[in-house]
């Protein structure tokens, strides 16, 4: 999906948001928000929404100095959702459709996303997203497609969300490689999130090998390039995966929430909607 | 008032939203946002919100070629409150302190803003404004400054406003030289909006020379400023009119509505509060 013009305002605040987080002052916000112009306006035409988050919080983490803006966010995120773990393993284990209920509850967990709002309602989302209808459903070619796979590539989106993912990581029949971020990028899953939401217990944790969102797979390390090639199946989860990924191999399978006006027009669903979208070429 | 970091973004998508309601191709919407892109770059930083949105709208006018992109939209937000014209003079005959009432429905009407949002809830905020508790509360020193005036300098804020305007103005003692921008400049009202609200039958009809928002007086005919200058009291609508007068002479009354975080921020009170404010030095 190309960067659309309603991305550009978005760029700006996240960015702002994200110098914020590290309490900047007034001369590196300054400096951010100059090299964010500037980086919009010579924007390719083809770039992708992450492409540009790339770089965007590049220029924030190396004018303000910090490694990880989003660190005690992420880590909150994730206290916040194991506290609710002990209950999504017994929604599991006691609905009569249990792989459902996994898939909507990992789709739930989606709602935490620092780069569309600085604040989320994870109780509302939860009892929400077991509830409504897929705008777009494509369950039944996923579950087709999770029976015969020797493993499936589950690509993570943010941290907190992992603690979501994880139980429908347990619930699936196959072996899961669980892939997170090359190093920290907005409020994404590192090896360390993937690790603090105890991933590591029910799947190999593997790395993109790049510190971007989303999957930009140019950017992936060779040894994650083959991986996505050799996977049977791939379930991606979130915007960002969608933004990369909705034209990929018919393989892939993007779970998200609909969370910005922009993904509802190019998915062709409403902002709170919730999808599992099949990939396949524009 | 400055533009702060937090306007960037919203200086973006006002410049969007207004070269799309006169069906700007992506052609001319890349150039729009390339010379906003520019403008926020060069920006000066003492620069006030309303003289970077001057620059901004006339940089959309000029590339769209339309003169007005927010004509029918001013004229559908003057159609909707004449409607509701009848009622709100009823309000004021039958209310036990008439000056007071005929303020809250002017301020009521300030929810009429394309600045802010691409749409408002004119009757929500009819029913709240008329109840809801003053987050700052000028009153008794604009009824004071009201009592002895010879005149009133009233200066106008949108297309549509301009009618619970004229039920103030009705209620007023003294008589009213109503104030609108010179030319067009996004949903503010000119003299054609206020007439066709029917101002003219209640006040003296004035502009400001000059096709901003707000009152930047550096920008305005000799005309007005005399006039500014020569004002006993001034009536001044809107958040453009408190960014650019807020540190002004204590003759000024700023009536508004808080709509957005940074003139939350800046003013000392919250999105959703309503404000009658005497002006004072910085």
């Amino acid at each position: 999906m190309r960067t659309y013009f309603d991305c550009y305002p978005c760029f700006l605040r996240q960015a702002l948001s994200a110098a914020r987080r590290v309490d900047a002052d007034d001369e590196q916000i300054q400096m951010v928000m100059v090299e964010v112009l500037d980086l919009l306006h010579d924007i390719p035409a083809d770039t992708t929404p992450p492409e540009m988050a790339y770089h965007v919080h590049h220029i924030v983490r190396s004018e303000v100095e910090s490694e990880d803006p989003y660190r005690e966010a992420k880590a909150a995120s994730t206290r916040q959702a194991l506290a609710l773990y002990p209950q999504l393993v017994s929604q599991v284990a006691e609905s009569e459709h249990p792989l459902a209920t996994a898939i909507r509850l990992s789709i739930a967990g989606n709602i935490i996303d620092l780069a569309v709002a600085e604040a989320y309602d994870l109780w509302q989302s939860l009892t929400r997203v077991l509830e409504q209808p897929f705008a777009i459903d494509d369950r039944a070619a996923l579950r087709a497609a999770l029976a015969d796979a020797e493993f499936v590539l589950f690509l993570a989106d943010n941290a907190g969300e992992t603690v979501f993912d994880r139980v429908l990581v347990e619930t699936l029949d196959a072996p899961v490689t669980y892939a997170v971020k090359g190093g920290p990028i907005l409020n994404d899953a590192t090896r360390d999130d993937a690790r603090a939401a105890g991933l590591d217990e029910v799947a190999t944790i593997v790395d993109t090998g790049v510190d971007a969102p989303g999957t930009i797979l140019d950017l992936c390390s060779q040894t994650f390039q083959s991986l996505f090639a050799s996977a049977p199946v791939v379930i991606a989860k979130g915007q960002a995966n969608y933004e990369t990924l909705s034209t990929a191999d018919p393989k892939v399978f993007c779970l998200l929430q609909i969370k910005c006006p922009v993904i509802a027009q190019d998915i062709g669903a409403a902002v709170g909607d919730i999808v599992v979208r099949q990939s396949h070429p524009a």
